[in-house]
């Protein structure tokens, strides 16, 4: 009873950067995923931008426990219908781990209902990032910080709702701070945005970083079935009410109505 | 220097069911703005589904500090533009106050990313408003309770993110419970749903109602100016950098980019 | 490997109240251990205010994932020291589930920092829990609302810190509402309250609310070890900064010194 | 009609220690004060740790709107008594503003519940606060950053529940990263806690720095009548219950009972 795991690339740099090539040689999610294979209670598979409809099918997803995104120069071509068949997932109970560029993918602005804009500056800095929230499960096994000598920075403000937990504060070399770990819930689904992870460095091999991820997705899996209608706003007809009631007053909706949406 | 407000009205059921028109005879919109306006510090004016662009141009939100939205039989005919203009408002700091059914409206489900969902139905029963934040701004003047003898009736569970504040929870005579008052923050906005207020009952007459809604409009308020820009993402280059780096490592980006969306 | 539990009782009533006694022979603590040991993963064992210590000595604690708390009328000969040192296994990642009129223990106010008073009847009626987050771990294998024939009322206004979680919320036939299951994170330790279980009712003979309790225990284990000094706050001497930085400016410390507290 | 303000000193570094004198004649409490009687709108006093009562009489805290707390060396001088008279008037709906190393007094662990600690280097090293929440009010008319070139340092892990909003986040020159400016409600008080105020720094004399004060001043107000009553669980006898009920089952308390605490 292993924890099912998508991990998706829009694999664009993956494909036409040498140095992301040279880095990650079966593309980011491919790395990512076997990663997250190393354990046992896992079995990740990746899907990509290029799949039919993107690696995401509805029969796909239902059998899917969590999805990792990785994103960042293609987010306009991911199709809204897949988006919102993601963010259905989600809310019935599927976790997201939304990565670092993913900030700016439709489905966490979808899911969060902000702009989750930041500052940027990409000049291969030191990272180091605080965990906020000692002995979450999301750092079980990291220490108190730990650094990554090449990043992208991102500064705040950071666009996003207050999150449920702050688990991950950096500080950059160039003088920023930001959020890079916050988790929230979207229905009964668990959501992490993780802050590391530019194409252009080594990120994905960094040992915290992979024990993050692994962390991460034990933390988003729900082991409920999935809530498939998670947009349903049943109707309780007033003889089906839990304590007796007599109907009274005047009437908009007709009996057996479905209400309006 | 009075908050200038916006009270949005669908004006479908105002004009189509008797009912409805004999309660509120030049809408619902009207009584709401009329009952802000007793406030001196508050300027409400109206605006409705059938205006041009909704009542609801961008010159008109640059100079509006709060909106309320009313809405029911007709989300579907809200302008997609339109909800996009009002959530940058709301992200650059305009109140929302999203009344009973518009639950189900296209700006609060794109606010706060989840369905918005629940139970209901409609017979006319007594709903119960307890207080669950003393001395909230929110409930000023308030009672720990007050009741509505006539209401529709939502039931939890209520497809919401986890609020900022909950502060009035509705007890309802056929059985169920309801978060009826809970508030967010979405960029530099400040939004309140507030459940009351079913058409075809008397409900924006109640004075408690009424108080609510008059404190709202002065919680929501942020007398900052409005951020014009709330979706920017800027680059900082690293010769502006406020520590001095020296840039390192493979980019990505060409200098001067405004980077992917 | 199971998960290692104490249920603390105050067993004040269940030793000179017939009616609770007739319900609870061997009193509620091991009422509710029996429930949680027909979980294979649960270990849990009983502990009473009479004991030495109240039973929960230092050694006991440390070996304790999750503490289950029911007290009633003797909250205030509960030591102080035992409730500091219960706070500080809670701070270090301890489980805590605060059961009914815990609300008023030592334990819960201490973790909250407010006064955690509420409204109260007790004249048999029924509730209604409802569920306020689909699908969340605690409420696993849960409807979306259950019954509990006879029981004390609790009322909002509840005085406690905006939960990280409210999970159920509580109608009662009299015309309140409460919200009934609350999740809050302190240091590492997870906490829950959960309201039912007045003692002259069955109700931790209910099944929903041994659902409830054997799924709190899950939710509220923190497998991590545990942190033996959740209050330190130690000194960072320049010469081991993580980024090379000179001492300047008055001194108001000594090198070497431990700070104030 | 001005918010009544007690800005609250320990007031001992400040008679002991040269660069302390120098730096605020009066005492840190009266340059703080000073500042904040720049607005028309605040009447601001002051409080110390060797008046009678330490200056918190309960005469003056009822007559008091909102309470800025400023101490150091000597948080274990403070007397309890005072301490839940502060707690209680906070709980009622006084504003509570707490300074620096303030973290550590008494007052603010009871209210959170928590250590409270971090790691602390006094090196006068610079910090830079960044804004999480654009336009947030205690951050009106400040800029995206600002900086203090001469501060201690605190960093996380900061031992404090999850916040209500995180405004703003520290960088230090020395690697670490603290949350800095974090909001709580409490009861129906509105607390802040911000961390510049070294004492051996000019802290309070910086612009932004007293712009925060002023603008968290008038945040943490509260309009409303204090709650006396903070503390209270009343009792509601079954024949004053707003719906119907009939008492029934076997009882514990006998009528009129005022409960256990």
């Amino acid at each position: 009873m292993s924890i099912k795991v998508i991990v998706w690339g829009e694999n664009v740099h993956d494909q036409e950067n040498q140095v992301v090539a040279d880095l990650y040689p079966k593309g980011m999610h491919t790395c990512i995923a076997n990663n997250l294979n190393s354990d046992t209670g896992i079995e990740a598979s990746t899907a990509v931008l290029q799949d039919p409809e993107h690696g995401l099918s509805q029969e796909r997803l239902v059998n899917t426990d969590v999805l990792l995104w990785w994103g960042h120069a293609a987010h306009g071509d991911v199709s809204d219908e897949v988006v919102e068949r993601v963010a259905n997932a989600v809310l019935g109970g599927m976790g997201l781990i939304v990565l670092h560029s993913g900030h700016f993918s439709k489905i966490f602005k979808r899911l969060m209902g902000t702009p989750c804009n930041l500052t940027w500056r990409e000049a291969g800095e030191r990272e180091r990032l605080w965990v906020a929230s000692r002995n979450h499960p999301i750092v079980k096994g990291i220490p108190d910080h730990f650094e990554l000598e090449y990043e992208e920075m991102y500064g705040e403000p950071f666009g996003i709702p207050e999150p449920l937990e702050t688990v991950l504060i950096s500080w950059f070399q160039g003088g920023e701070v930001f959020r890079s770990g916050v988790t929230y819930k979207r229905g009964a689904g668990n959501v992490f945005y993780f802050r590391p992870g530019h194409e252009t460095y080594p990120t994905y091999h960094d040992e915290n970083v992979k024990t993050v991820l692994l962390n991460a997705v034990k933390w988003a899996y729900n082991e409920q079935p999935r809530i498939m209608n998670p947009n349903d706003a049943p109707n309780v007809p007033v003889e089906q009410a839990l304590e007796p009631i007599v109907e009274r007053g005047p009437k908009l909706h007709v009996d057996g109505e479905l209400g309006f949406k």
